[in-house]
């Protein structure tokens, strides 16, 4: 059993972090942390969890020297501030903020604002897509959990880049259920503003555009050109990334097909079929691909995931399922609701 | 031309009431008040109305004097700090707070918190549902415009009390849009708990139970008792009553469509049709209703309103009309958007 | 383990108890059958289940005899065809159509408008509510499934009808998610027509008022009176019944929330809590409960299950684990998704 | 006074057209027609027009020689049946099908299946934006009324494109609310499958794209490129176009704003602001169109309107009034809805 704690445990990802662990079979939920809430019960802020999580929030991790494994669902900055600590003293972590996600701090410092302080964990964290890149996760100490967006939308194009089969040049045209914007509520998140709205937000400007290019560039080993657009939709749970790429040479529908079963084949969480949906995946670890030509070689790729499973909690668990050796679908091996 | 201003017109009421009043033939809008937003351009706050509303905000009502008729949109409370001011000088006032609808002030006390302190313009404003009201409504210089449960509530019974055939108690199951809690963001409002739930609020302790109960009162002339259950639904505008009354005695269904005909037959913007349909009246001044049987006497009444124009701004503008002996459709004149 | 078969499969009920089923660590899923899809992968028509469940449907029940017990998801009308048949060959059934729910003959021609045609198995049939009803359910072959709305209001009522609190006169009213009208695409769903609107359908004429009717009179022991309003609310899953029910004599909210206790302490599926919440048991076999006054004797009783779960597949699940002697929990033990 | 009929009335384009043109000061609806509802009340069908149009539908339209000008809201290909006979007998036509924008009839056949039939008059028809083609409508007997989605695309693009500022391929991502779907229920338009959803759907095969594609080389004089995406969003009315093009040259915000400026710089139904909305158009005849920059010369445009008015009925209006030597506003001058 790896005795895990979460930190940062009162928003949506934490209490979405104690669904999850609360079940699984080889994991213990030892702690949760929360300033907001000390000596809370957690079940009192996710009503949700009453009879599967009975503690109540800590005001910081004192046994935590008890644990294998630590969640950190802090917002970024606060992050770098414990997980050296964490580190220190043998734990492992997985990093749901975005501090250990860009290799480079200059584009640290431009997309976050701030100075990154943690230069030498930075150094080793692995950023963490188990389908993707599963060999480093699995010999990580530190991994950095990926955006929801990211998430979604490299799942989506990685194959394709792998194989080198599209130009350098991305769009990625996201649509997001409102629970990616967190608990707090927003003029953003304010029903009548949402409720019957498509609403585009931090239009060339949002955090995760970076973090795609990054995410590319590791695939393909070249430079990339990503123009991201995160839309606000009135759903709860969900995103569907709309992606457009362009091939190099000609390829039919097969081809690319064949391209997808390369790489993910045997991947439990990865569907490729021929229209990916947003109710097959809410409430599961699973990601649906799909992918159509739009004429003179442009081809549209299709992607869905849970953003707060695997786009969030169920990927942070996954990671830490193969920190650990475990096979990567325990305890997460379970199918969407479908409707 | 009557020549209005909308004081506290930086919410969605306000909004409303100028979208109405920019168009209405016989009105103009003279000016604006909003404590939040002095001096800032109203199209700023209220986007949708650039091109049709060009004034900006004033802090207060100065040139009031040239106003013959002022909307108050104020917050409960703060109305009845403003309005015997605007009477003094002649203006006469369309109250949209629950400030003036509740005639006994130890009811007020108990149900709003607070003190009433203008128990002389108290006396004489008139309760605003010109289909029930209208005589003392076009004698008034003070109408103090109906919430929108009661006013969706009270159409959809006042037939049937006013006909003495059924029992004094009602129960009001009412659905709203998001709208009708306002502005501000709150938990309440917030997309993650409202988008994908029913959520009942104030159960038993809403301010619109005893001014249903009034209502009623007035149409039978006896005391009545009233269960009133709102609850918010995930859609913007338009609201839903479901309502419980008892048959006295027997009666077929078009007995009672008999007796709609005789109390509406020529209110242009009731309709009572075999199955009111929120989409028909929204964006409309209009109220449906309908009504069905349910054994042992038992009859379910189903009306409904656009919260924002029936139910608020469209019935302040309609009052004002009637009050300057207008016909009471003039600037109201519209259908719903129907889908 | 306890092998079973699924009558009906190609619906939402279908689809959602293959889903449990199939993660059931005591059961398997031997067969599905749908008259529509024979032959078809049940993953085709349930994409969601890929992965989870990996058969055919079959056009009829060959190999039924190899079942311990089957799930009967055909429409009413038809199931009592096919039951008897199961019965006889020793194979226990759960039947989710309305066929053996109401034990008066009578009532079931009145409200479905044909004639019973399996008069000595209704006789056994066993209205299945474990948790109100476990005894006779751990003991019978044949378990009536109940509806969805009459499990969601009767589980709010019971322990106010088990202790003789209230009067025998009960006003319903429910609000349910679309995923209630099942897979067919009609008008009523038609999203211009449902998705910004609250539409109340078989006002005093649905048949799940009998049934509730049934219930608590087999709960208090002396006749009710049932007023029953379904809404389809733009949500896809959960209902919220709202119930009005009057205290024979006055009570205190401690004293309910005794009786309360009194008879769902112990119960893993109920939560009596300040405020039932839709999101909070989506996705679970979860049914929440909540009360308050509303004057002169009033209660409001507020209750909310997921309508496929607890509301149908779920609790089908719970029944026949409850047949077979496993703790009723087996299988069924997550939480809602709480957002 | 211009009288007008509306042929094909039943669907929501045909709804929307009666409810505009009732309330236009300078039209009259003199005849509907229905091949479905022949006879039956228009608002039988269009319930929200009660009191507003009171005439039946016809079959056909037999007294059409009265009229100056006739809506054709019929499915493609029935268009081009009964246009050529309108215009024979001298009344002016607004066609609401795909037939008559398209002036290459082999892209006609090959994105619509079928032959065209009426080339003579399709020589003769303009392609109805008027604020881009205004002109050439004044002209015009026959105006092929733009799709909702080109419309919605090529308003958002246009300037951009008369000024020869940015290359030739565009993306346009477009989001559309359900009413874009027609009146008919659909599995795509079923609640709980649209409901918590959004689904892309002929994804590079969609008719619309060739129709923007000629869009764009009429504005810009060159060959075009145009990859289209249309998604459903589950909200009733509006939609919202992400257009991706890429500058020729540097260019900053101020510099595009002054482009947008001098092709719309008094077109009373376009707004360029900082940020488009879809409640802002709802209910009216504006297209609201904003732009960010997104790094690489990239540039992202998004433009809103109602599809039901400025995406259909709206513009179909206006056309028909330009035709006839109106203010292009008149009838329309309202603002949407805001909330």
């Amino acid at each position: 059993m790896v005795n895990t704690a979460i930190v940062g445990g009162s928003g949506y990802t934490g209490g979405e972090l104690a669904r999850i662990v609360c079940r699984h079979p080889n994991m213990t939920l030892a702690a949760m942390t929360s300033r907001q809430h000390p000596g809370v019960k957690v079940s009192k802020v996710h009503p949700f969890l009453q009879g599967f999580v009975d503690i109540r929030f800590d005001e910081k991790l004192n046994g935590a020297s008890d644990c294998d494994l630590v969640f950190v669902a802090t917002p970024y900055g606060a992050s770098m501030d414990v997980i050296p600590g964490f580190l220190e003293r043998g734990i492992r972590v997985v990093d749901l903020s975005g501090d250990y996600r860009l290799k480079d701090t200059a584009i640290y410092r431009k997309w976050y604002g701030i100075e990154h302080k943690d230069l030498e964990n930075l150094k080793d964290a692995v950023y963490g897509i188990p389908e993707l890149f599963g060999d480093a996760v699995a010999k990580s100490n530190l991994v950095a959990n990926p955006g929801c967006y990211p998430t979604c939308a490299l799942l989506g194009l990685a194959p394709l880049f792998l194989d080198g089969l599209v130009e350098s040049k991305v769009i990625v045209d996201a649509k997001s259920g409102t629970s990616g914007a967190g608990m707090e509520p927003t003029k953003a998140t304010h029903h009548p503003n949402c409720g019957a709205n498509v609403a585009p937000y931090k239009v060339g400007s949002h955090r995760h555009t970076p973090e795609i290019q990054m995410g590319i560039e590791m695939l393909s080993g070249t430079e990339a050109e990503v123009v991201f657009t995160p839309h606000l939709v009135p759903i709860v749970r969900g995103i569907l990334c709309t992606s457009y790429v362009r091939l190099k040479k000609d390829a039919s529908h097969d081809d690319l097909y064949s391209v997808y079963e390369k790489y993910y084949s045997g991947k439990r969480f990865i569907r490729v079929d021929s229209m990916p949906s947003i109710p097959s995946v809410v409430g599961s670890n699973f990601c649906e691909i799909g992918y159509e030509f739009a004429g003179n070689g442009n081809v549209v790729v299709l992607s869905t995931v849970d953003n707060l499973v695997k786009g969030g909690a169920g990927q942070a668990v996954q990671n830490a399922t193969v920190m650990f050796g475990m096979d990567e679908s325990a305890g997460l091996d379970f199918p969407g609701l479908g409707v």
